[in-house]
């Protein structure tokens, strides 16, 4: 018995070694999923998109809401082409970080809970950062004016010049 | 130091329930706190909501995206009249359960992830269930034919009718 004194603050300290090593493997899980709301959806076609990024329709076109609705994931690094919408889209950022930019203006920093109005006709692009998944629901109105037309990819220069 | 042996489980036991309690206490915290995209905004009109919902403007009605969306919580219990959309409105569930009502038809439960489609002229109220609170974004599209008709409160009878 006289060794119990050491034996205790082992097993203590193992016990506390494995619930703080779980805790903060809950943390991180809790963190990446904290914003999931959404399943990932389908890839998004790589003649529209660097890198890899997630699309899943929440709301398909119709005649009567004339309105799409979609959740993008973007993976770290990942970004649409250069596009305009001939009739504008609002992005709801849910969750990490993303860039959004305008032709002729710089980078815009985009986190959790940022929202975008996009005005018809305007050359831009979205993604996540460099280090971060980013994660938006992009809503495309009045569709029956059109929904998007598609342009070139944006190029390592311009994603890095930040 | 006989006494050792009984000592060190006690402290053991009192840490793993010091640390079981906050494990608890923060995963309660996380939880709720999970789809909080949104700061909570203003306190949604008496006239028109039942019990307290809070309603934060993410983009503002204008003549060029004729779209209105707002974050809307509501408290357990809290639900809005009943009412219709000219031009129709989606709802896009993000926290909580919910719950989802048109005229004639029985209640819908509505959770995280999913999404409504309310048709132009539909008489309906969405809500939160007596136990939860639910969070939605809502979306009214085409807002140049019109944004909402409010009718009576949903009655007790009516909402407990599940």
């Amino acid at each position: 018995m006289k060794n119990t004194g050491l034996k205790f603050p082992a097993v203590l300290l193992a016990f506390l070694f494995h619930i703080t090593v779980n805790a903060q493997t809950m943390s991180t899980k809790e963190d990446q999923n904290r914003a999931a709301i959404f399943p990932k959806g389908d890839k998004a076609p790589a003649e529209y998109f660097s890198g890899t990024a997630w699309v899943k329709t929440l709301v398909a076109n119709d005649d009567t809401l004339t309105t799409i609705i979609s959740n993008v994931v973007f993976e770290p690094g990942a970004r649409n082409n250069w596009h305009t919408h001939p009739a504008g889209q609002i992005l709801i950022c849910t969750e990490g970080t993303g860039y959004y930019q305008e032709k002729g203006k710089p980078i815009q920093i985009l986190h959790a809970s940022d929202v975008v109005r996009i005005l018809p006709g305007v050359e831009h692009w979205h993604g996540a950062s460099p280090t971060s998944r980013f994660t938006h629901i992009a809503i495309n109105v009045n569709t029956e004016k059109g929904v998007v037309n598609w342009l070139h990819p944006v190029t390592d220069e311009e994603y890095n010049k930040k």
